[in-house]
């Protein structure tokens, strides 16, 4: 008797592919795979279409560097944004992020990345060169740096407060510190530490 | 300022369909599309493929109803297995938990459901009827019933032992107690009186 899994190939095949995707393993591929077989024809078709469909059309945007599916994303499109500020971030994800907030009036600039020279990724890795472009011409009130508070959005934060000093605009970076609802207690050092860097007079 | 969620259409829409899978909000569905996002394009095409190719093929086997690509599923092709030993279970899914085993030596027939008078799920709406025809034709030396151990796969189990009844051959029931690795501290009470009841003597 040869042990068998019991499944049709096609099935198999489709867990295969579920399993490649981060954070899916055996059991969660088995249970979509199994969700696919369940849903009607017309669902599997579009979800099929909507698959290829990101890979054909989503591109950067050529402003900001966010994704779009046209040659300016949704937010440089957007007339009531205020374009005399711009968030500087690391990924489109970060954009997702700070769009969450429902509070940022400006635009933004997405570097693809952070300087990391052990990885070989230098500021010409980076959409840099596209930021100081986009800052000489359109002179911003204020450019809001807000990489990550790792060793590389650090070090990438410090490289574009230099390089935009010349233009003599206000340059920032986000605030760090405790976050709401965390408790002294269990918050980590280095976070602690810079909250009290980043202490302020009351009043 | 309309506030956005910064990704474009065909991005969303993706993300839309994934939060239709069981289990996957709205993070993960974020993550996987931009998992699609970042992969080459064949393995979309592939992956979209795999889908569309999974609703096409995949069917019921003719025989035992597990799942198959063909009329016939691996394990009824399989020449190396019993077909003297049926083993009866409610779903496909039941099949590679079976399978898992790797012990198994018999053959299946999945009844595709397990009785459940509330919710209108009678002997004609499962595989029964081809199970009786299969067990007549056959004559299987034993029939294993390995529904689920709750009201419905209790209540399933209790019929096919009256239903195979005339047929003369042995019927048994998989057996029900302590998990292995579980402690008694722990376990279920129903689970524990299973345990009792089913006890065997020692030597």
């Amino acid at each position: 008797m040869a042990k068998t899994t019991g499944l049709p190939e096609s099935l198999l095949n489709l867990i295969e592919y579920f399993k490649k995707f981060p954070g899916i393993g055996q059991k969660t591929a088995q249970r979509l795979a199994f969700f696919v077989l369940k849903s009607p024809a017309a669902y599997v078709k579009d979800l099929s279409e909507a698959l290829t469909r990101v890979k054909q059309v989503v591109r950067f945007c050529k402003l900001c560097n966010n994704l779009s599916d046209e040659e300016l994303c949704a937010i440089c499109k957007d007339s009531g944004r205020d374009r005399g500020i711009i968030c500087v971030v690391e990924e489109p994800t970060d954009v997702i992020a700070v769009e969450k907030t429902g509070k940022f009036p400006g635009v933004y600039h997405v570097l693809l990345g952070a300087l990391s020279p052990l990885d070989g990724i230098g500021p010409d890795e980076l959409k840099i060169k596209e930021l100081l472009a986009r800052v000489k011409e359109k002179k911003p009130k204020e450019v809001i740096i807000a990489t990550n508070p790792d060793t590389e959005g650090e070090t990438t934060a410090l490289y574009l407060a230099k390089v935009l000093k010349p233009f003599n605009i206000r340059t920032t970076r986000i605030g760090f510190g405790m976050p709401i609802g965390a408790e002294l207690e269990y918050v980590d050092q280095a976070t602690l530490l810079k909250a009290m860097d980043s202490r302020r007079e009351l009043a």
